[in-house]
């Protein structure tokens, strides 16, 4: 790993940076307002500097080439300065600047509703900028009632061949496992229930259904807290509480779903501390944030070795 | 989870579906060329219609007002036809095009690199349509050398407090777990190493190292090809092979390297079949693509239940 792409280091400096005033460069020349010559940008502790075109008020009855002038003459600024990256954060309502931007040499680094943010690497060598979300995150929820010995399946709607599977689907944003689990459990099939382990992670690269980024998919083991079915005749063909050592023969079924069905009766037979990740939270170093840490059971002796969690 | 935002099945239908010809409406007036007036679209299986703006040379000349009247047309057109959602694919040179595509009420759905991609929903109730990426993935690698019982730590540069952590960092797009764990211990580290299993999984929301967005972080167990510590200046204050003892005794290491080593101390002593998540490679059943998958290791007897995986 570079120095610039250790994860998480990056984008924090932004935080933390002190907003500076910038000339730049030298007034350009007909086309550009008089007031248009000041970009104002913000240090980072990387030695890049990041520009908020929402903030510069001078810049909006500014035509494109004007644009194109001022930026220039920053990039040159910012260049003889020793900046190693330049950033540009435009509302989507500016956008008109971003094929001058490009012109210089801008990319896009992300876009997201309402604005877009540029990147271009001003230091030696390839670029070290960190880049953006790589995957989305689809979680299922396996719901086992240990005292049927059933399980809840279901068959989408809309897909070439029928294939029990568990219920799931994609995390909203900021949402964790879990809840997404329980969510798109109660929101296919009726039913109530509540996390209890992490049991699989399945990783996919360039698959359609990510708009060419990565998947990553997470199977949770769930208790039923109800348990009459009213599936949404939308996204489902069949529901049904179905017996788990079924579930682990049929052949219309994705091999995941099989694989995890075993690993259920497995754990359902031996007990679940064979199959199961437990979950606990803890609050991070640096931001103060909590994150959930997922791994096998721990005895207790092993967690009172010396020093605190 | 409702129907459209079911993991995986919006984009692919984009992929399926075939380009039909659409008029966008009657011809416009002044300031749009004669043969402006068709845009070319796809139909998805959805309901949708997808334009790629890079296919319209018609498009080059025109100004960004004449676009809008064009984008407007298509968008009564498609409403009457029963298009649910519109989708504009603008190469990073027409991105004068997106503020008219705002003004209609486009917003962004990803960008990166040479193009954005906007959205807009057009049928009844809210937007079903599904998210981008949401989840950075990075990896840690606790490469242990069971013999010794010694295990590679390192310091961060630049880090606020110096604690003793794995080394790791961000999965490049398309990157498996375990390719990325030895990769950036080798790039941090020079140590030479294998992926064994996967032991621990860390998500947080809202990290400022995100750009706004979540983060999934792995942590692997690695098995060491090579001993000898040529850390990279850049990224690390120290490295060095610790006894597994004291790091989970010590003070000045991160809560989840603690946790981690507790873990690989409970493994190395009563059998890593304690701790380990196997993990095993299976073919996509739509998509014939290749996934990975990772959970407890399953007895054969249960692998052989019937049926095959």
């Amino acid at each position: 790993m570079r120095w610039l792409k250790s994860a998480g280091c990056w984008p924090s400096a932004l935080l933390l940076a002190g907003r500076v005033g910038l000339r730049a460069g030298p007034r350009t020349a007909s086309g550009s307002p008089r007031d248009a010559g000041e970009l104002q940008g913000e240090l980072d502790r990387f030695g890049g500097v990041s520009v908020h075109l929402a903030r510069h008020r001078a810049l909006h009855g500014l035509d494109a080439a004007a644009f194109r002038r001022l930026l220039q003459a920053a990039l040159q600024q910012w260049r003889s300065e020793g900046r190693v990256a330049a950033w540009l954060h435009v509302p989507i309502l500016q956008s008109h600047f971003i094929a001058s931007a490009a012109s210089l040499g801008f990319r896009f680094h992300h876009a997201d509703s309402h604005s877009s943010t540029l990147t271009l690497w001003l230091g030696d060598g390839p670029s070290r900028l960190p880049g953006y979300a790589t995957h989305q995150v689809g979680v299922a929820g396996a719901v086992f009632d240990d005292s049927t010995r059933k399980v809840l399946v279901v068959q989408d709607r809309n897909k070439l061949k029928n294939m029990w599977k568990f219920p799931g689907g994609l995390s909203e944003p900021g949402e964790d496992i879990g809840d997404t689990a329980v969510r798109e459990v109660f929101e296919e099939t009726g039913v109530k229930s509540e996390f209890r382990s992490l049991l699989s992670i399945r990783q996919q690269h360039g698959s359609p259904g990510a708009f060419g980024k990565s998947d990553m998919y997470l199977i949770c083991r769930l208790q039923p807290c109800s348990f009459t079915i009213n599936f949404c005749q939308q996204e489902c063909l069949k529901c049904e509480w179905m017996d788990l050592e079924k579930l682990a023969r049929i052949d219309n079924t994705t091999p995941i779903t099989r694989r995890v069905a075993r690993l259920l009766l497995y754990g359902h037979r031996e007990g679940f501390d064979k199959i199961d990740l437990s979950m606990e939270e803890f609050p991070a170093v640096y931001t103060g944030l909590f994150y959930k840490l997922y791994h096998r059971e721990l005895p207790e002796s092993y967690r009172d070795t010396a020093g605190t969690d």
